[in-house]
C-alpha cells in the first residue's frame, strides 16, 4: 500500500514499551501490513472517491484515506486467519504468521488487527462506512465458509457455478464491490446499484486469474508458493473443469491426493498433477471465463460511471479495474 | 443470557435459506449463543444502566439492550477462538465448535460473529459505545497474548504479579470494567474513573475463583472439564504459588508434563498433579488473594456509586458484583 496509508495503519496499532511480551504482540500486528502488499484495494477506494468528485485537497479526503487504510487492515487480518485456515507456508515471501509464532498467537493477533480495523472505519466518520464494512465481512466470511467446508467435507462433486458462487462471495465484495462503494460514500454519493453486479463479475475474473497464477506464475512476482492451491486442496475453476475431462487414472490419482492432509501428500504426484493441469485445456478455459467475466464487469462499470462527477478520474478507475481483472502478475 | 437478549442476538445473525453450506454457516454462528451461557456480563451492563438512572421503560433502554447483546456476542466469538487456542474439548457441556467442524471453519465462524457483534454496538446508537468496545477487545487480546505466549514459550519462570497482570487484561475489562462503563454510557453518564481500578480487582477475583473452580468445581455446574487448565498448561495463581513451595520431585514431574502437548500428557500424572495441588495450601492461598481483590474492588465500586442516580439499583449492582467475585459455582 502507499506509504501514507501504511503510516496511518501503523499509527493506530499499539506501540511497544509496556512488557516484552506485549511488544511481541505489537510486532505481530505490524508484521503483515509491513510486508509490502500491493494495496490494490485501497487504491480502488481512492480512485473511486476521485471519480465521484472528491479531490485529494478537500478536507473530507481524510475520510477516504481512513476507509482505504481500513480496507488494507481488513485484508491483513483476514490473511492472518486465512493462512491458518489453509495452513499456508508463505505470505509475501516470508513464512506465514502462524508458522513463525504458532496457531494460537496468530489467531489472537488476527482478532486484534480486526478490532483496530474498526478504529480506522470509525475514525473516517464517513456515513455508511460502518454498514459497508459489515457487508464486506459478512460476504467474505460466507465465501470463505463455502471454500473451507468443501475442503473439510472432501467435496469434489462441484460445478463451475458452485465455484463462481464461492468466489463472488469470498473475493468480489472485498476486492471490488465494497471498495467502489466506499469511494462513493467518502465523496458523499450513494453507491450505484450496478457496482454490485459489476464488482461480482470483476472480482470473479480477478480470482480466476489468481488461481491461474498459482499454477503458472513467477514465484518472485506472485508472493505465494506456486502450486500451493494444490497442496491446500483448493477448488478452482481449473481443477473442476479438468476433473470433467481428465483421463480416469489421472482423476483417481488426483482425488486420492486430495483426500490426504497436506503433510501426507506426495510431492511427486502433486508435481504430476500440476503438469497434467498445465498440459490440459483447463487453464485456457479458465482464462476464457475470466475474460468473459472481466468484459461483463467492465461494461457494467462503464455504464455506472457515465456522468461521473470527474470523468478523467472515472476513466482512470476503469483502467485500473481492467488491469486488475486481466492481470498476469 | 436472558431470552430477550438471545432473541436480539439471533435477530442479527444470518437466516438459513440460500445454500445448504451457508445454512451450516448460520448454524455455527448460532451455536454458542444458544448453549445457554449465564449472561453474567450482559446483566452487569443492564444493572449498571439502572444504577445510573436509566429505567427499562425509557425509550433509550433499547440502546442498553443492544450493548448488552453486543457484550454477549463478544464473549461468544472470543470463546470460539479461545477454545481453538487452548484446544479445549468442551464448552457449556457440549464439544467445542472446532471439535465439531474443524479448526478452519471455527476460526471463520468466530470472525463472522465478531463482525455481527459490531452490528449490535452500532445499532445501540449509544455515544461512546464503539470506543468502549474497542478498548475491551484490545485489552482482552493483550491479556490473551500474555497467556498464550507463556504456553508457546514454555515459560514457568513467572511470578504471581505476572499472573495478575495477565488476568487483569484478559478477564477484567470484558467481565467488569467495560460492562460497568457501558451501563453508564447507555444512561448518558460518563463512566466513573474508579470503574477501571475497581473492575480490574473484581475481574481478577472472578478469574482466580474460576481457576479454583477448574480444579475443585462440580462438573455439572461448571460447564467446562474439571482439570482442563492442567491439560491445557494454563498458568494460574494456584500453580505458580505451588511451584514456589512444591517438593522438587513433584515440581519436576509437573514441569515435564507441561512441556508435552496435550495429547501426549499422561492422564495418570496429571491426576497426581491435580491431587497435589488440591492437597497443597495453594488453593487456599489463591482464594485468599481472590478475597482480597474482591474486597478492594467492592470498596472502590461502592465509593464510585455513592450518589448514584438510582441508589436501590446501585445496591443491587454491588450485590451482583459481590456474588460474582466470590462465586463458588
Amino acid at each position: 500500500m502507499r506509504p501514507e496509508l501504511l503510516a496511518r495503519v501503523l499509527s493506530l496499532l499499539p506501540a511497544p514499551g509496556r512488557r516484552p511480551e506485549l511488544d511481541g504482540y505489537a510486532a505481530m500486528l505490524r508484521d503483515y501490513p509491513q510486508r509490502g502488499g500491493k494495496g490494490i484495494r485501497s487504491e480502488l477506494v481512492l480512485a473511486s472517491a476521485r471519480a465521484h468528485g472528491l479531490n485529494p485537497d478537500a478536507p473530507t479526503w481524510d475520510g477516504a484515506l481512513w476507509l482505504a487504510a481500513g480496507v488494507e487492515m481488513f485484508q491483513n487480518w483476514v490473511l492472518i486467519h486465512d493462512d491458518i485456515e489453509d495452513d499456508s507456508e508463505d505470505r509475501r515471501g516470508r513464512p506465514a504468521l502462524h508458522r513463525l509464532h504458532g496457531v494460537p498467537l496468530a489467531i489472537n493477533a488476527g482478532d486484534g488487527l480486526h478490532a483496530y480495523m474498526w478504529e480506522a472505519v470509525w475514525k473516517s466518520g464517513v456515513p455508511g462506512g460502518m454498514d459497508a464494512f459489515l457487508g464486506m465481512i459478512h460476504r467474505t466470511a460466507e465465501g470463505q465458509h463455502l471454500d473451507l467446508c468443501w475442503v473439510e467435507d472432501s467435496r469434489w462433486d462441484l460445478t463451475p457455478d458452485d465455484y463462481l458462487d464461492m468466489v463472488r462471495l469470498k473475493t468480489s465484495y472485498y476486492t471490488v464491490v465494497v471498495p467502489l462503494a466506499l469511494g462513493a460514500l467518502a465523496a458523499g454519493a450513494a453507491p450505484h446499484a450496478a457496482f454490485e453486479p459489476a464488482g461480482r463479475a470483476l472480482g470473479a475474473a480477478f480470482q480466476i486469474r489468481d488461481d491461474v497464477l498459482n499454477l503458472t506464475g513467477d514465484p518472485q512476482k506472485y508472493g505465494k508458493e506456486i502450486g500451493g492451491d494444490l497442496l491446500e486442496g483448493k477448488r478452482t475453476l481449473i481443477t473442476l473443469h479438468w476433473l470433467e475431462h481428465a483421463p480416469a487414472e489421472q482423476r483417481e490419482a488426483f482425488l486420492a491426493q486430495m483426500r490426504l492432509p497436506r503433510p501426507d501428500k506426495d510431492p511427486q504426484v502433486i508435481a504430476d498433477v500440476h503438469r497434467w493441469l498445465l498440459d490440459s485445456g483447463s487453464v485456457a478455459h479458465a482464462q476464457a471465463v475470466a475474460a468473459q467475466e472481466a468484459a461483463l464487469g467492465l461494461r457494467l462499470l462503464e455504464q455506472a460511471l457515465q456522468g461521473a462527477a470527474n470523468p478523467d478520474a472515472a476513466r482512470e478507475l476503469i483502467g485500473a479495474m481492467r488491469a486488475l481483472a486481466t492481470r498476469d502478475a
